[in-house]
């Protein structure tokens, strides 16, 4: 693998830098020609599906920058310094929904983009949630708390209201797990 | 929603240019507050799951950079300037695995990351897929086709030897699709 990476003696630019984002540039060298590679350096992030013990499903929908339009979305972010995977899903939970408790379910790990973004991204179902508090406010996020029976979420799928691919993730596998039940199977 | 784009009167800056990404740091705006964000400017990508006659699904075997390791996955790539998606399927497909050919489903597009990302990613599946040509070798892609049965797909995820989220939106959907038509569903 050593053609691909970085060498070591390179040093590695970092052309930005802040808390949730950074972004190097660097070399790789194959058959003795080089290119310039893009790696987005970012914190891990958990999405989790929250679903009530009557089978709603609470969403979130929110602007997102990437794409400067609205998403619908399982609750999720980024696992800040000093927590795992599970208390940052928890957190997220509360905050952006005002839903806590239930019965967790890890669904495993996944590189959101194994191309240009380093990091992971950890997903989640809870059921039998509860409500337990206001959503928090967040200017930037404005988040809404969306309701939704879990029987919708394919067609939520089929019509592209859900577009969000970390969250389309965790759904997808949330059913996958669903039929694999229905059928017997071990997913 | 305007609280959230860029000031149109802002100029945003461009910290990276290249045909593959470009990367443009922005302000957003909210009560009074600023803060600065990254969008990462892509091209759409696609991503085919292959299936032979006999069941079998054709996989490649890279290196990522983003994560600096190898990477299981179904063929897929950018869209190039001049193609629509199923264009840049169909000869993403033959260059990485010289497979073509079969009927063509189309599992809809996503926003792979709609937080860091600007672009679609464009699903589909190839069923009966035939192998017509010797893979086309990229000194910097370095893949080793890998074939797995259909049957196998479920194991491959649950047990993270696919785990490039693109990938797995693809493969998800596939499976989804299929559970769906035993149990006599829509989607």
């Amino acid at each position: 693998m050593a053609l691909y990476t970085p060498n070591k003696e390179d040093p590695v630019p970092r052309i930005y830098d802040s808390p949730e984002v950074s972004v190097d540039i660097f070399d790789v060298h194959a058959d003795g020609r080089t290119e310039e590679r893009v790696r987005v350096v970012v914190p891990d992030w958990v999405v989790v599906v929250p679903i009530t013990e009557m089978g709603e499903v609470i969403l979130v929908e929110q602007h997102r920058t990437g794409i400067d339009a609205l998403s619908l979305e399982p609750p999720g972010g980024r696992v800040d310094p000093g927590e795992n995977e599970l208390q940052a899903a928890r957190r997220e939970l509360l905050e952006e929904t005002g839903y806590s408790g239930g019965t967790w379910e890890t669904l495993g790990w996944v590189h959101p983009d194994a191309a240009l973004l380093s990091n992971k991204l950890w997903l989640f179902a809870a059921h039998d949630v509860i409500p337990v508090a206001a959503p928090k406010s967040d200017p930037f996020e404005r988040l809404t708390v969306r309701r939704h029976h879990i029987d919708e979420l394919r067609n939520l799928i089929l019509t592209s209201r859900i577009h969000h691919g970390p969250s389309l993730l965790a759904i997808q596998r949330v059913l996958l797990t669903e039929y694999a039940l229905e059928r017997g199977d071990s997913l």
